[in-house]
């Protein structure tokens, strides 16, 4: 079976590492050739709302899946339409009965994660209202698309306040921080003139997210809960599982109402803030998702695979932990293969990247038999590696980002 | 860094899976473009004695390996030295001194596992005159490139014993078992005309194997004891670790001197009968190994990891084992996925072969909490997979093949 997937990028890759042991084939799409996926993969170059390369993708695959939430829905729905079109041409032409069949159901790619989900990922008002419907917490929010409507959102939402473009904002990009009603101004400025979002600024203890597939069954795979380590709104660290039961149980069951909601096939991720204990919905992503990628090591069945198994139609893995699991980003610079590998146990995953400043270059993962000692090898690695970072992340006693969150409840 | 590989078959594959996380590239050597490597990295088709391939093979690489112990010596040698002659070449006509040694350093590919192992592997004399060389016990042996020397070494070792084709044996093929001196002329009328090695029968009382890697420095990564079952020659199932310490002891001893003596580098294979309670070395092999494929999900680096690891260069990974595993071979047909991955925690490898009477077309992987649980659901697996195999493997008390197996000393 062909896995067609729009975006060749890490996430792609490494679906494709772990759909190969299952016998899956591959066929990627992405703008440029020299991409991480594509370096393993045939891969189809060009704009990723090209028709004609749609329709290939489409013709030449048995499912198509994204590795990234900002690809065109409408023009995979047109892809769809004209591939049915083509079929249903073909069979009203075959010459009898049990070709008409043939042609009608031939080539036709099923889309999975659904359109609906993407949609709703694409856009941050959306995403907030699926929130608001199905009584997830989320932070207060109102539509600008005006001045006027900023200023009148500033008036019942307050500050601090983060005014956000409502698509095509992903780690922190497209966001302006209100400090006070001064702020209105810059920030209509730097990212006004296009659909925007006003957002209540919380400040949050600490950021978690949970991750989980759905199969077409219905039947569910739920990892466990993820605590994130962001800085300059890029994942640093994620340490899995983060042992926080009640918050959690909430995560997981939030997570099992967007995904029947949505009828999800596939692997869904939601980020939270935990405020005093409480979670609030941050955003979600319709993918395999960035603090996931320890569960290559750290589970029985990675999210990589759980993602694939479910788009397949086949039974869903064991989700379940093995062990207590690290996970670093690489950025900017990959560190030399000798000094990395020389960490015991340590897992090393270059995505084949060439370097640039804030571009996630790989990651890491180490895999430990106590929570203790699995954040201690964190902490020493992330100093290790990083020495720039804020010194909190480095104290011995706490990891926890200084400027903006508060000592975890629990190690 | 690209790695050239001889040969493509399910270990390259396997391979070029580790080593994609590992930032490695590949470029591998086989007969045939439809591999199970081939599948996911580029190939080069044709012979693999073939002059022009292995050139461009030792000048587009920067080591070369191989995933298969048959691949010929000679034409490896005579590639390398080719592209050193046509570097020295360069080298002297350079315009100057700086220029000369980049020409004399560049695409002169080193190989690794060393020619001496994969020349001592290749033939089964010199195998064991190696075992002969470094204490290792092992069998009983003539060599026989004669009637007149077969009849003096069945006279000398007596019977039961095993004519065995010197070169290109493997899973059982070129082997004649002699149970009277009468079965001397059926025997030899099978295989005689090559260079021959006559061996004692041993009844041993079961298989194991014990894998480990070298480094360039020295280092050495050792995994644990691996319990081999076969049947009709073909490996079935294997249980790691197995807990038998002081036949892992002598074994892990045997490993060290042979990674020594060759200054080994990369992942070396031994197999022993256990016959009373003593290790007799049968045969070893100088590359990732079947009764290792547990690694990838049962140890903390896999074989083929710390094989990438080695020949580039790189520290060695951690060889301890995460868990009871069982691997199992799926041979000549695959079940269905949907079938296979409903089993809980079951982790499955299909190579992209067709399907054969015979073939290895996969395996699968269970890691238990514990080597009871793990055995039970090892047994219950195959029974549901080869209802045919001898009962004796489905029996409840006993995971052993009745015909020649007598029961372990531990479960």
């Amino acid at each position: 079976m062909t896995i067609g997937i729009v975006g060749a990028g890490q996430l792609g890759r490494m679906l494709a590492l772990a759909g190969y042991p299952l016998g899956l084939d591959f066929l990627f799409l992405d703008r440029s050739a020299d991409t991480p996926a594509g370096q393993l993969a045939p891969l189809l170059a060009g704009p990723l709302d090209d028709p004609a390369l749609l329709a290939e993708l489409a013709r030449r695959c048995k499912v198509i899946s994204f590795d990234w939430e900002n690809v065109p829905v409408q023009a995979l729905r047109g892809a769809l339409r004209t591939a049915r079109a083509a079929n249903a041409a073909n069979a009203a032409n075959a010459a009898n009965a049990a070709t008409a069949t043939a042609a009608r159901g031939a080539g036709i790619a099923r889309i999975a994660p659904p359109l609906t989900a993407l949609a709703a990922a694409q856009d941050r008002l959306t995403e907030k209202r699926t929130f608001e419907r199905l009584s997830i917490p989320t932070t207060r929010f109102a539509a600008v698309d005006s001045r006027a409507d900023l200023e009148r959102a500033v008036k019942r939402i307050g500050v601090p306040g983060m005014l956000k473009t409502r698509r095509l904002g992903y780690d922190g990009k497209g966001q302006q921080l209100l400090r006070r009603p001064a702020d209105l101004d810059a920030a209509w400025e730097r990212v006004g003139g296009v659909p925007l979002l006003y957002e209540e600024f919380v400040p949050f203890d600490y950021e978690v997210s949970i991750i989980g597939a759905r199969a077409r069954d219905g039947s569910m795979a739920i990892y466990p809960l993820n605590r994130n380590f962001h800085h300059a709104g890029i994942l640093r660290l994620t340490l899995a599982p983060w042992n926080a039961p009640r918050v959690a149980r909430a995560a997981g069951s939030a997570l099992r109402r967007l995904l029947e909601a949505f009828r999800y096939v596939g692997v869904l991720a939601v980020e939270f803030f935990v405020h005093r204990g409480r979670l609030l919905a941050n955003e979600m992503a319709p993918r395999v998702h960035n603090s996931g990628h320890w569960t290559i090591e750290g589970a029985v069945t990675s999210q990589f695979e759980n993602h694939l198994r479910a788009i397949s139609g086949l039974p869903l893995g064991v989700a379940a932990a093995r062990g207590h699991a690290a996970m670093i980003n690489l950025i900017g610079a990959l560190p030399p293969a000798r000094v990395l590998l020389a960490e015991p146990g340590l897992h090393w995953h270059d995505y084949g990247k060439d370097a640039r400043a804030g571009r996630k270059l790989g990651h890491c993962t180490l895999v430990e038999s106590s929570a203790a000692r699995r954040s201690a090898r964190a902490r020493a690695l992330l100093a290790q590696l990083y020495p720039q970072l804020p010194l909190a992340w480095r104290g011995p006693g706490r990891l926890s980002e200084s400027a903006r969150l508060r000592r975890p409840a629990q190690p």
